[in-house]
């Protein structure tokens, strides 16, 4: 069957919402909820060609495996009159974006997290790169600014290297959660899993470090390597109770509950993007409303979904109880933001919290200062980090300060959009080095050399240059 | 009559007042001190052709509503000669304006507070945007300040977001002085009286939010529509006993008492922005002089209108017992900027008091950091606060602070005129859009969960970037 | 008599000084340590022509009031070849001059201290410049670092305005040493000496300020004005000893002895003008060499002008008793630079302190933060303060941490410089205008009503734009 | 016997290292371990010409007194065809060198360290300049960020001046290790190797200066001349006695053991300098891989070159007591760079401590700093400080917090290479003038006199401008 464009603009919420890729018509409203993305990013385009923002982050599998045979409605009819250049490949976008992966430098020349974080930059679709950097609020670019904070927060805590030390023999590896890690990180699971992250998988797999995925596909997996499994509940309690159940089956080690994902942040940049898009492929006619009440309501007072939305009622009392009734796993809590919620995790007894600011809302503590707290005033709290690391040197502080380990999302995406799996295994090789040189210069010849005495959090404004060319 | 520029050229004192709009003749002597927005700006005109200035801010009948029959002059006898192309509506500077105005954004593009900032800021008229974006001393373009500095206090703060709270049913709402307000936010009066307000008096009414107005002429108020009435004491009580007690019979819920307002500030900016309009304009001729030492006198020892001056000689001993002793409205203090006085306030028995720092002085505390010290040293003082908002994450912090509302000004007058009521209404839309998420965000599902806990003030220097664009 | 250019060159150091002025050749060796600017800027013309420098600053007669007829030498014999394109008032830069006077802004455009400044910057001669404005050390353009660090600090201090305080009546005059000042200002006397000070003196006369100066020629001084006499101290005590005898007989108030100016600072700026100045005249040769070293050792081991050098060993044991033994006059210690030695000088029993740091030693702390160490430490101790001055706010900080007035340099130079002597009285009524209105802003009726508690100092910093235009 | 460049290409890495140098081809293996500059910046031109990069900082017999004849391979048989415009003395980066040269302004114009480190700038061939000014990790130009933060650590501490204090007489002599130093300051051993260090030696030897070197050929020394030997220990602790003994018999005056450089830091600057001189030199050809591994591994845990690498094992507990048990000579600990090792060093019975964050820490506290906390928690631990040093009043402020003297190393090697040994004879003459200077003006007659109380360290960003032209 073959749909009119103004039969599929009808469909442009969440309570009926089509989409257009490759000229193919889908029905997404059942999906939206188990998009590993969350479904804003659907919804943006609801009604509406969804290619250009489908095409790059999705392995060409991703529709046949999460949409059923009636959700897949039929051809495209109409090809919107004269806007034939701007078919998919063809946008001035794609253009670009083929012109710089050509340009790209060699992988020998890569020595940091930045260079690769550059090129990413530079090859990225301009949709694609305003989600993957995205902060909430008032953000802009180039850096946001719950971002830049973060990246503050660690120029703020300095080193008390000790010399005279044995160094020779340097070990950085370390356990999470009983499993072996070859460095003190792991791939948090935030934002990757929109991307068909079977690259990111067998580069960990091979380089020992674990990774924390928010679907149950993981087909990439080595034998026997360990997957952590981020859960985002939802209202409807009885379907979490089976994707967890299915997790456990599927030999996930450990569950993730996401508790800082109650609601959609203002993610501003994500809906100006496409305006962006738009003024660059010389289109005058802004095609769709951004309706943000809508996005609010979703989760919010809205009927209509309620049923599959994320579950805004999580609680100490219900959830954690609920929880382990379902699965002898381990409970990871991530998205701890304040000390408070930190002895309330430890009460709850609870294997693991992760401290980040990922969940949306602006101004909240850099994770490292809320670790740091803890540190001072809950010294016996055991906790993961996330957010802004780009030196081996951020990995040790947040050691230092009693983090087991440290959660990397970005790098890892950057890392893959730029080089695919041999980007990842670089990005590894670099942390490797970094840190073990680190260690050793630190005097510390394993991971429980770094103590709380080797770090020091001062008081001046941190000194940080541009990042200018040589 | 008509009048010569010769002869209206010489009533350009406070003493006696000439100023012509639209070709005709007004004696504004009288007038001068019950200008809602201070003499100040009328006195720069004194003597000369005020229409550029006033057209763009008042509704068309201002004039009739506010000055006697006696009080209009006549016509205006010559044209200036060969100035004919700077008549009303034509300057170059209005020019721009229609131009900027057809350019403005469609209102469903409009994110946040800044975006409406940003399109008001160039519609404008160069003289009424320098009144507005006016600050005191040594204010400098683009950011006065004070404004500057009461903004990056609301930086400083950061929050402890909580999680596992039940948070899917979520309001903001809350009450003022015992009024129901949909969100903990009111009209702050200081200088939107100046423009036509009832658009503004409107679209307050439609959402429920309270308008604190400093004239007795609310024809646009629903009927069970709260308003708070902002006087201006002068030195002739008996006057002012008139107005409190005409609001008093009018249905106003409230007496804002401005304290910080004992003499005009040291706007160098509005004198400025005038000159700026005649090199503009191509004039190379300087036609008037500002003497600021005039208009200190006006206030102060100048025997020629103390009678209607602003009242320099407000007490504790003496003000709040006389409004006391002529209503029996609820008072409220505006302008109070220390702890100290806060406290005075709470002795005297006043109902509220409003904390800013808009009366003039330079380097007062931002009102947020008065907050946090009210908060540390005397945690029972209730309080409102003003200054500085643009995100609903600011409300939030000021709320947790303590203050039971925060009043915004500017941001009500920027919506205004760039889309009119339906600007007014877009904003508080926005706002209560960023409230309710935020306060999800936190855990908090009412204005009560809203704890000084919730916020932490850092040493560091807050991360603000340019606003930049996508 | 005539003298050859080759001949006078010969004369080129403290042992023997002749300079050239309007092709008169001059010997200035005995004169040297009499210059109130002090020797260092007569130094650098050593054997050379002076004129650019000299005429600027000096009024026509200060020639034959300083030096004796014997030091009158006679003329210059040649005219130097082709170089009569740099004769005097004929160089490039004093073209330069002669444009930016006609170019100043009307007097009644000048709002503030600021607006002074920028024309004073102009209209001066390069050389000049950098001497009023050069600091020591690694000083640099625009803005010395000494007094941008002043400045700063007076950006740290914020106020705690009190509102319900009569002030219709507002009297900011003061006492100072018993004499009546009209505001809690004074001229001080560091660097302006060097200029014909006659327009300070007649303007301060008519405005009831007090003038500090440094030579003893105070014909412009009216019958009762009170007028402090600065003195430096030089190693041949008798000498001294006649000067402050001769200062009390003509009728001076208080002797200000100079402690801060044992040696005399690194003025780097004042050495590198030459050079621009050289460059801007299109010469290449770099016609005289600059000797630090000769400079350090006339103060310090070279024997030949020990006789007349600044005394480098004053101390508190012989110097106080010394001046006390010599004059009747209340004693003022000028350059005080921290607690210990306000401290010692109560106990020397000296009538006032200055606090400042003009004396030449770079990352001394600002005065202001000195007094506000005072201020917590040693509250009894009064004192004056210096340097940074541009506001009224910044006279009101200074007062309200205990300086009985505040000492003003530059900008008295600057508005001597830019308008003559109406360009003081300009500066003085802005002075009184910004003073009066954040006194009442304050809710301060009188000097004694500015006390500590109404100023705090802040941690975080300062928000300071640059000046921009509007 | 003559090389083809494809034979010399394979000799590339540590097992196997040669090196062209003026046509000449020369094996390096050995030597690798020896350089006085460390074996990383000879390995980036393995099987390599090394010319432009030689020849700049080495003396003409560097390679006869350090290589063995048999070391001496021979000549380069060919010359890599088209390329002869890129041969030794006529690379585009070469001729930039020439022509600033001739451009340098006379040593009568240089007033201070930074004139003479912005000549030296000019002049260095591009990868000098690099090794020169390269930090650690995320450095970027123009100043590295250590060596920033290190500076700025200067610009925390303020003075306490001192008046009414005899100072006419004033000497900044001091002992170091019992030997008389003409000013509080040495030169200390980092960097300066590499160069041909004659110049210096023979200039500080008149200038009563001592230095700290990492050679045993002091040819240039002064009969009467202290040296002092900066020893970096290698595994093969009976190859570091024989240079310790051969040391002490060579008269050197004490033993700096380095502890901070058991392994070579993340040098991304050096390696990014070379790809811009070929990019500068017009090849579009990247002739070599850095690996950054090989050289982790070199010093870690590759077996290749362990016996000659860099000790990581040094301890308290075997290092000093070896150290004592072979030489008499007082012993130095380079390299400290906290409170805690501070005080193992004394308890380790070590003459003195040299406070450093040379070595490749990035994040380490900057030395003045570690200095203050000793100062505050230590205060009788005696010590040396090194880095950042531009101005006498840095040495002043490093001794008043307790420094016995200050070691400056690069401002040595921008003298030298700007000017040869005049220009390090003008910086100590600079430095004398700058240090007695502001001693007189803080009261302080010889350095006995610069006490702790004389700084203080303020909690306020400091003003720091860009070094502008006047």
């Amino acid at each position: 069957m073959a749909w009119t464009t103004n039969e599929i603009a009808k469909h442009k919420d969440a309570s009926s919402c089509w989409v257009i890729i490759k000229d193919e018509v889908y029905d997404v409203t059942e999906f939206l909820l188990k998009h590993p993305g969350g479904p804003g990013i659907i919804l943006k385009y609801a009604g509406h060609d969804a290619t250009s923002a489908f095409v790059p982050i999705h392995s060409p599998d991703a529709i046949q495996r999460n949409l059923s045979p009636s959700q897949c409605l039929g051809r495209l009819a109409d090809t919107k009159g004269g806007e034939v250049d701007v078919q998919m490949g063809h946008t001035q976008d794609e253009m670009r974006v083929e012109r710089e992966m050509k340009r790209r430098p060699p992988l020998n020349q890569i020595l940091n997290l930045t260079d690769i974080e550059n090129v990413a930059k530079k090859v990225l679709p301009h949709p694609v790169l305003a989600f993957y950097s995205a902060g909430t609020d008032d953000e802009v670019l180039p850096i946001p600014q719950s971002l830049a904070r973060n990246r503050r927060a660690f120029d703020r805590f300095f080193f008390h290297p000790r010399v005279m030390r044995p160094v020779s023999i340097c070990d950085p590896s370390t356990k999470i959660l009983g499993y072996h890690s070859s460095l003190p990180i792991f791939v948090s699971g935030a934002a990757q899993a929109i991307l068909g992250e079977l690259n990111i998988t067998r580069a960990c797999g091979k380089a020992n470090i674990i990774q924390m995925v928010c679907t149950t596909d993981s087909a990439a997996a080595l034998p026997s390597q360990p997957l952590f499994f981020q859960l985002y509940k939802v209202t409807d309690t009885a379907a979490s109770t089976k994707v967890v159940q299915e997790a456990e089956q599927l030999g996930y080690k450990a569950i993730a509950l996401t508790v800082d994902a109650v609601v959609v942040g203002n993610r501003e940049r994500d809906v100006k993007s496409l305006w962006v898009l738009e003024q660059q492929e010389g289109k005058t006619q802004v095609y769709f409303e951004w309706d943000p009440e809508a996005t609010t309501n979703l989760f919010g007072s809205s009927a209509v979904n309620r049923r599959n939305a994320f579950d805004s009622d999580l609680s100490w009392k219900e959830t954690i109880p609920w929880l382990r009734s379902i699965t002898k796993l381990p409970i990871i809590l991530k998205g701890i933001q304040c000390v408070e919620d930190a002895m309330l995790a430890v009460e709850a007894g609870v294997e693991a919290i992760l401290v980040s600011n990922h969940g949306g809302m602006v101004f909240s503590l850099p994770p490292l200062e809320v670790l740091h707290r803890i540190r001072q005033q809950q010294p016996d709290i055991f906790d993961k980090l996330e957010g802004g690391i780009r030196r081996g040197t951020d990995v040790i502080k947040a050691v230092c300060l009693g983090s087991k380990a440290v959660g990397l999302g970005r790098p890892f995406l950057y890392a893959l959009s730029a080089y695919g799996e041999a980007g990842v295994t670089k990005m590894l090789d670099v942390l490797h080095r970094e840190i073990t040189i680190s260690m050793r210069l630190l005097g510390a010849a394993s991971i429980r050399d770094l103590t709380p005495e080797m770090v020091e959090r001062v008081d001046w404004e941190p000194v940080r240059q541009r990042n200018t060319k040589l």
